[in-house]
């Protein structure tokens, strides 16, 4: 499972690290998250140079693809060139937006108006003007197509992914892992308690 | 106040990123986080390459320092080259470890044989090994040097910095902030949890 996250000028570091570090604990497993950009070098908000693993073509053949957000995604979300570029497919992929990242999950008409969005504080607003409700909830999901709001809630969106990808152990696993030493149970049953009533897993999972 | 988040080789995005990325959020109120490294570019675990804002010899003059963690941490602590640069000093600054961070702060001495380090997991029967002791729990401090141990604990290295740095209340906005929609109260009361006993924070805070 090949996972794009989409990675923009003036991104918000939280938000593109957080699910890509928590997801490539997984890669032994075979999942690997990329961060994805239109241009080689992105520059997040806070000044931090990053270059990009993949271009942003990678993320029409990627498994998974989460849009990141940063201060220029009302930009973003319009620019021609990018929206000419993604073929996303929730029929063969799994897609996921991260606060304002929302604007180009909308923008792409991956969530249908009228449905909700998970988006942050500041951006709710704009999302509900586009004709999309913003639940007050952390995470929201609808088959393959989810949404987070708030920074932080970026690790329940690899904790989706990574159930999806390889079962809700393997999802508990990469949170554990990645938990404050002496809270990691309460950290893994917070995540799948924000995730779970979205998952239709297989039996096996 | 500026903050130097040491950043290395292999090092693990969740630890630089997350505590530089919150302290960022105060930037209007003073507080300025870098990430700081030994060369131009830094390559993390996972295969991102990342531009240095700041050269090593920064962390010397910075208010206060953060030693992040990554796959090489035992010979960046071990590295004679690294070593001479540091001149830390908790007499004018805030010093914390992230995970296997603890290595560097370790063999600087900023912490005494058979006191508490933080660490993750991993780490800990080795730092058990050079003396200390290792407290089953994400976060320590004694003074002005903590240690803080599993990546997504970095929130609380950022919470007792932005504490020490502009109070409590600064501290609650920043956690406040990046928290997950529907969530941001608990997420503030967990992060104030864990600083708050080492805290000696003036009357005004």
């Amino acid at each position: 499972m090949n996972v794009a996250v989409l990675t923009f000028e003036a991104f918000n570091e939280l938000d593109s690290f957080v699910v890509a570090a928590l997801l490539n604990r997984l890669s032994e497993e075979g999942v690997r998250a990329y961060i994805t950009a239109p241009t080689e070098t992105v520059v997040s908000k806070n000044g931090v140079a990053v270059q990009a693993q993949k271009p942003l073509e990678f993320a029409n053949e990627a498994d998974a693809v989460v849009i990141g957000s940063g201060m220029k995604s009302a930009e973003v979300a319009a620019d021609p060139k990018i929206r000419a570029v993604l073929k996303l497919d929730p029929a063969r992929q799994l897609i996921a937006s991260q606060c304002s990242g929302a604007f180009l999950l909308a923008a792409l008409r991956l969530v249908e108006p009228g449905r909700p969005i998970c988006t942050d504080l500041a951006s709710a607003p704009a999302i509900k003007a586009l004709g999309f409700t913003t639940p007050g909830k952390p995470f929201h999901a609808e088959g393959d197509v989810a949404s987070a709001g708030g920074c932080l809630s970026s690790q329940y969106l690899a904790t989706w992914i990574a159930a999806r990808a390889l079962g809700l152990e393997a999802a508990e696993r990469m949170i554990w892992g990645a938990a404050p030493v002496g809270e990691k149970d309460a950290w893994v049953e917070r995540a799948l308690s924000a995730v779970r009533p979205f998952l239709r897993l297989s039996a096996a999972a």
